[in-house]
């Protein structure tokens, strides 16, 4: 059980970007699905906005403290009070909207993730597990990310 | 590349419930993160809320078709499309509030998981991968959504 083995339901197609282009979340990229898992998009044009989970392939290392812990601006905490790739599993979450649908192909914007990267899943926006439909818009973050989200 | 190994970086413990109990979404979970990743939590109660991303170990079946497809009042749509656990990778999402936070323990409200689930990963909410935070209150879902979202 502990180990747990997946398998890409395809990849993401774009540009070859740097690590500062990809944050640009006004470029688009292309959700290539494989053939034989396309049936399961159907109807995914439906949502504006879907959860893309991804498996961060390049990534070779691992840490548990945060990138910036060599920052003495910075505060010491941990890798999963971020975002950064260096986490236990390089898994990736992306929150996309939907440009564009046409059979295996998903056409999105804000996509944190290179081209060539394996696609583990979709999920829709929001979150519905619970009765109704989970939007949060009241929550608290540290101080520190305003120091390096602007 | 396309076969990916992930090990859980601890376990979900809670009560035994049954599957209409998990969609409640004021019940506590306890995530139980493994001594050797404890680290990895350092300041994550500093957000409000947290991404969860886990195995769904106890589903055996596949399906690129919403579990609801022999339904004729429901739409012929894709697994991608839904939140159901027959996706491709059975890897499961939810957005919970934390409550506790005490070593390598967290106490949380709102996640969709069994008792015993392995964890893949955490993130705090919301997402920043661009520049600034991204919390989505603008978007569109489907109309057959309200058929299974109270």
């Amino acid at each position: 059980m502990d180990k747990i083995e997946l398998s890409s339901i395809g990849y993401v197609k774009r540009e070859e970007l740097s690590n500062e282009e990809i944050k640009n979340h006004n470029l688009m990229a292309e959700l290539v699905i494989k053939p034989e898992y396309a049936d399961g998009l159907k109807g995914i044009d439906e949502f504006s906005h879907v959860y893309v989970i991804f498996w961060m392939h390049q990534m070779t290392k691992s840490s548990l403290n945060a990138p910036f812990s060599d920052n003495p601006d910075m505060p010491d905490v941990g890798v999963f009070a971020t975002r950064a790739p260096v986490n236990p599993n390089h898994i990736g979450l992306s929150l996309v909207e939907i440009l564009d649908y046409k059979q295996n192909r998903l056409t999105v914007k804000g996509l944190d993730a290179y081209n060539g990267t394996p696609i583990l899943d979709i999920k829709p926006y929001p979150n519905w597990p619970g009765s109704k439909l989970q939007v949060v818009s009241k929550f608290r973050v540290p101080d520190w990310l305003s120091k390096i989200v602007e």
